[in-house]
């Protein structure tokens, strides 16, 4: 790797390092000294930056065509950016992670916060789903394969490229298997553990890298509601909710999804766990609900988990009416006493938003209640503190009278 | 009980009646047609309330000389607010917290959330602390220890009517022994469960009802990383973090507080639960470990739980700034890789507020990490979907690099 005395260097505008010498893990472009060597960087190029007096304020991965510029892989200048240093971040993140579970299925990268920006590593066993969604981390690619394999010996290493935030990157979509055994087929579905629960993740073809893991311990706290009770799962996509809630003892499950090969992994993953009155509802969740709602069909618990409702800050509006309409319909559903929960993973609704959605929501069904729990994503989606609008996952656990 | 019918009757100035309809179980006084008959009626008594035009909004128990003027009981007003009705919702609150803890102790009504405007009641087993901190709740002392014995049959019941809401609404302060066992020495201290560990509160003398079980669930999280490690547990107040700490196998942990009781107490639960190696330090927090610090003494995991910096919202800034001191102290005492566990129950200081002064506390100690957890209280201290600002308790579990 190139010796960091080697690296292009930056300097920031003056007055503009204030951010970053407190912790702030970027740089916007507004705030470097754009000049036409540095617009003729390489996206993804390391660089070194200095602030406009000349003093280093560490090592970036810099990109001239993004709003963040520049994201900080380290704050001491004199470190090298290679294998070893990559190996001893993931083991750093490994050690975390095997703090918290006890099988080797995880988030093992959640980007800045774990010191890679814009890396993510989802760990099913002894396949990795990984996404490099800066310009710095496909720069890195190579030795970031190494490190992964001298880390962790996987089987296979596949390359979910296929985010929207690379194109912001100017990079290309794709996904790609880097390495793989040949004995493995990775068409077929990949088992993991979950609180307990067994669940076949699609890792080629699967939404994201193919599993959700930041569900897991809002998962573990509906099922813990679950006992004697018909549970709702809405918007299931591979039975997470639905099938932990039957582990733990609910009557009955109902699983919906508007997709067919969604239903079909969750009643799979029902099979394999032996758990018996599973039922599937192909529709639109608000529409679903509705229609059960019609039909006088009450649940003891109801999770509504949909994908993000906002997509960008241009449909927040439309996105927050969304939320509003489906904890209506959600709420409607619940049998007196019974227990909703409401998740969020748009980005740009913050906990506070979502919570005044649940409330008009809760009114509109002429329903009233109580908060159990109000949670983000567990300890394997950590959270960078310069980044807390990061925190995209909400879930709020309410009881209704 | 007055049959509803009899009830005084108040009403809304014209057009403030929506919030009231969507939800929200608080009216203020400048919304009430304060008429001499209104402003004659005694604190605390239950009126009918209608909107400007005639139709009822529902029973309310009335203080004319606070600024939240009313408080919701019942939307429907034909409801007799009488000891069967109490008792109903006392039961709806017990099954509420059985589904969740295996033996009784826990918070069992957390006020509006529970159907209780302004009352506490603390399990201790068969010792319930009550704090009627409304005079509405005063009002109703009667029914109310009636239907708590018909639910609970306690062995005794303390009033610590000592908490300052109880000035606002113009109520005396004192502690009280409601009901009590002739053969139950309450001078003792009572024996809890919390997570596995046995605790001694001390429910006449002890802070607020003599425990905090809102920490409940953050224990356990802390005590979870606690293994192998020496652990600091700052504001101990009577060993609740430590002492999980220890059990869980902290290899050495540290209790502070100014409090000498407290820490008397801190060490009894040690040795009541056989962990060895607790020692204490008497001293303010952030002083004992800017002590330690200077000494080299460094922690796996540290915590900081502290009473309320910010009583009231004048004290807002001093506030901030001694919580961005404690974390900055607290960081430096922090091994490398170690944890830190900062909490605030300070109502006036919002999640946001705190997490801004974790970042710069963490940048003053030129400390950086990741944000693993963050949460309130546990599913015993409910929040009421219109009062989201009673979620009073932050805690925020960061690993420092």
């Amino acid at each position: 790797m190139t010796h960091p005395i080697e690296l292009p260097v930056l300097r920031l505008q003056e007055g503009r390092d204030r951010r970053v010498r407190n912790g702030h893990p970027w740089i916007y472009s507004n705030e470097i000294q754009m000049t036409p060597a540095a617009k003729a960087l390489p996206p993804g190029q390391l660089v070194r930056v200095l602030d406009a007096g000349g003093t280093n304020l560490g090592i970036f991965g810099f990109n001239p065509h993004t709003l963040i510029a520049a994201r900080l892989m380290a704050h001491d200048p004199r470190v090298v950016i290679d294998t070893g240093l990559l190996a001893t971040r993931l083991r750093r993140a490994l050690e975390l992670r095997q703090r918290f579970f006890p099988t080797p299925h995880y988030r093992l990268i959640h980007a800045e916060a774990d010191g890679f920006p814009g890396l993510v590593v989802d760990r099913y066993g002894d396949v990795l789903a990984v996404q490099l969604n800066t310009a710095m981390m496909e720069a890195l690619r190579a030795p970031l394969l190494v490190a992964l394999q001298e880390v962790l010996q996987p089987r296979a290493i596949v390359l979910r490229n296929d985010s929207s935030s690379r194109t912001l990157e100017g990079l290309e979509l794709g996904t790609e298997i880097a390495l793989a055994d040949p004995d493995l087929d990775l068409t077929k579905p990949i088992e993991i553990l979950e609180n307990g629960g067994r669940f076949l993740v699609d890792v080629l073809d699967g939404q994201k890298t193919g599993w959700f893991y930041d569900q897991r311990d809002n998962r573990a706290a509906a099922a813990h509601l679950a006992k004697g009770v018909r549970v709702l799962d809405v918007y299931t996509y591979a039975g997470g909710f639905g099938v932990q809630a039957g582990l733990a003892g609910a009557t009955e499950v109902v699983l919906v999804d508007r997709s067919r090969p969604a239903l079909d992994r969750g009643l799979a993953a029902a099979e394999l766990n032996g758990v018996a009155n599973v039922s599937a509802m192909q529709g639109d969740g608000v529409f679903v609900m509705d229609q059960l709602f019609t039909d006088k069909e009450r649940f003891g618990l109801v999770i509504a988990d949909p994908p993000a409702f906002v997509k960008s800050k241009k449909d927040l509006n439309a996105g927050l009416r969304g939320y509003r309409k489906m904890i209506r319909s959600a709420a409607s559903v619940v049998t007196p006493g019974g227990f909703l929960l409401a998740a969020s993973c748009s980005h740009a609704v913050d906990a506070e938003a979502f919570t005044n959605e649940l409330r008009a929501g809760l009114a509109k069904a002429g329903r009233t209640g109580r908060i159990l729990r109000q949670a983000g994503a567990g300890p394997d989606h950590p959270v960078h503190p310069f980044l807390p609008e990061s925190a995209y996952l909400k879930a709020i656990l309410v009881q209704l009278d």
